[in-house]
């Protein structure tokens, strides 16, 4: 399908011109009329793109859910969406995101529309009524996380096991035996976030492993909900010296917090985010970055691959966040005395 | 239009049965598929919304424009885009965010599709070859920002001159007057971005109005360029008493690191930020909060109207930030000696 950029240069007018001709906007002369015509006629311009994509059964345009209305869509959640959209372009299609509740319902609506000819799905919960649905569809889909049981699916995730053990052995090679673990609280959904819940088991498995007792803490996603609990740990003498945080939006107020009360980073304790958007990071923090773009691009591939190769083997691919970059993570302190 | 849900309650099952009727995915027995497809005539529901909707010339699906692969979404925009869905939702729209590059080319792909029935632009620059197309389409549109001259079109806009004059005549009264300005680095776009050439603008006034001497500053927009601009600050002793930012991301690492570097936030220094998203504002850092999700909002409810009642009045609506939020603002020191 050629596109309008494609006409202009053809028919050495601007893009305007082109869209004056085609919605009727604005008086051109016959002489441009013509030469817009004939180079719309010579690449195969369709007029209505979306009712001719319709008629062939195809739009080019995939969706990307995401439940905008109940999570705030930030950091990660903004990388999958950059990094989808343009290898959605790459590939020749258009990815919008699509604002969905977490219920089924909108999804059914959407994929029995005709509009979109592939959805991403994100935020996925171990057990999930959306995917459900989409199983139920006829539209191709692919997950960025998965399901309890993620057989039968195409999805791309975070390995949050294999990053959280690494986070786990790093600290103990440091010398750290009092690590703490930071995540966010329940989100009022019926099922927990996968990656949430594989990352909690993982850091139980991993103070197993290594014979210390886990320390299990909680905040509310934001920089002032992490003030909150620094502030809590200091004025309970807490002796954590390592804090693990899967929490994006509050290690930052961990940090901020910790310091302004008289704590040295890293010598006092050490902090590290995992799973944090290489954005916009503060490079005091350390942190184990998010592969979102690429996730995002995964994902995008992952779908269009049900699309134009159904036969093929369903794309199921785990990648660990990167390795630690950031100042806040050093050597255990000695112990007083 | 009925919705899938509607047909679901109607037939008492659940919307997955609903959709192995609509889309053949699944066998379900006769007698139920009968009282689903009675629901189905009984409510009017249409099998292809999509097609039905491009026959009536609407699809109730409106497009917000955002250039995503070019700038970051985050903080406000993610504001705009949460109150604009919602909006959508209540009046019986669905918005989607579109990746649109800062050229034209793709905003006349989408306006000639037929896809959409209207769309919203962000990040609206003073001469903005975006808004020339969209007004030489048939597509209604809104804008959230505004071009230079802004008659001709809808549009709502932070008041970012009120909102500047407000910033700096607190300042003032606070008794500082070595007040400095913490803008963005230009974005490489052809044409500034509208509000932070105002708002840059209306600093330069107030400076005069009050007599005190500009001081411009910029970096990028992430907490590290914060860090550094701070920390430069602080190396050439800079006596300025109070800056104000205008660089939402940044913000947080200028205050971070002027208290790591040892200066007491606000008796030394007062940083106040302005248009800083409320979501996940730190407590510690004074903000005039942007009203991004209401801009959201009356975005949709600007194209909405363009929709539906295209001989109205163009809805043009200013709103400024909110008042200082947050701790990093007080009273300038007094001079040493």
């Amino acid at each position: 399908m050629a596109t309008m950029q494609q006409v202009a240069e053809r028919a050495g007018v601007s893009i305007a011109t082109v869209s004056f001709v085609v919605n009727g906007t604005k008086h051109v002369t016959d002489e441009t009329r013509a030469r817009v015509e004939a180079a719309m006629r010579d690449l195969g311009y369709a007029r209505h793109h979306a009712a001719s994509a319709l008629a062939r059964g195809r739009t080019n345009i995939l969706a990307l859910l995401y439940p905008a209305l109940e999570s705030d869509l930030s950091g990660s959640g903004v990388q999958f969406f950059t990094g989808a959209a343009e290898r959605a372009r790459e590939r020749g299609y258009t990815l919008v995101l699509w604002p969905a509740r977490n219920d089924a319902g909108e999804i059914a609506e959407l994929t029995a529309t005709g509009l979109v000819d592939g959805v991403v799905l994100m935020e996925v919960q171990l057990d999930d009524p959306r995917v459900d649905l989409l199983r139920a569809s006829t539209t191709p889909f692919a997950l960025i996380g998965r399901t309890a049981d993620p057989s039968g699916t195409a999805w791309v995730d975070i390995d949050f096991e294999a990053t959280v053990d690494d986070a786990v052995d790093r600290l103990v090679a440091l010398g750290h035996r009092a690590i703490a673990y930071v995540e966010g609280e329940p989100d009022g959904r019926s099922s927990p976030h996968g990656g949430a819940a594989r990352a909690h088991a993982a850091y139980l498995a991993a103070a197993a492993r290594h014979g210390f007792a886990p320390r299990l803490l909680a905040c509310a996603g934001d920089a002032g909900a992490g003030r909150s609990l620094a502030s809590r740990l200091v004025d309970e003498g807490s002796d954590a010296t390592a804090l693990v945080v899967v929490n994006e939006h509050a290690a930052p107020g961990i940090l901020a917090e910790l310091a302004q009360r008289g704590r040295t980073i890293p010598a006092d304790l050490s902090v590290l985010s995992i799973g944090t958007s290489p954005g916009a990071a503060d490079p005091a923090l350390a942190r184990m970055p998010s592969p979102g773009a690429e996730l995002g691009r995964l994902g995008v591939d992952a779908v269009i691959d049900r699309i134009e190769n159904p036969d093929r083997p369903l794309p199921q691919t785990l990648i660990p966040c990167g390795p630690p970059e950031g100042d806040s993570l050093g050597p255990a302190p000695r112990p007083a005395g």
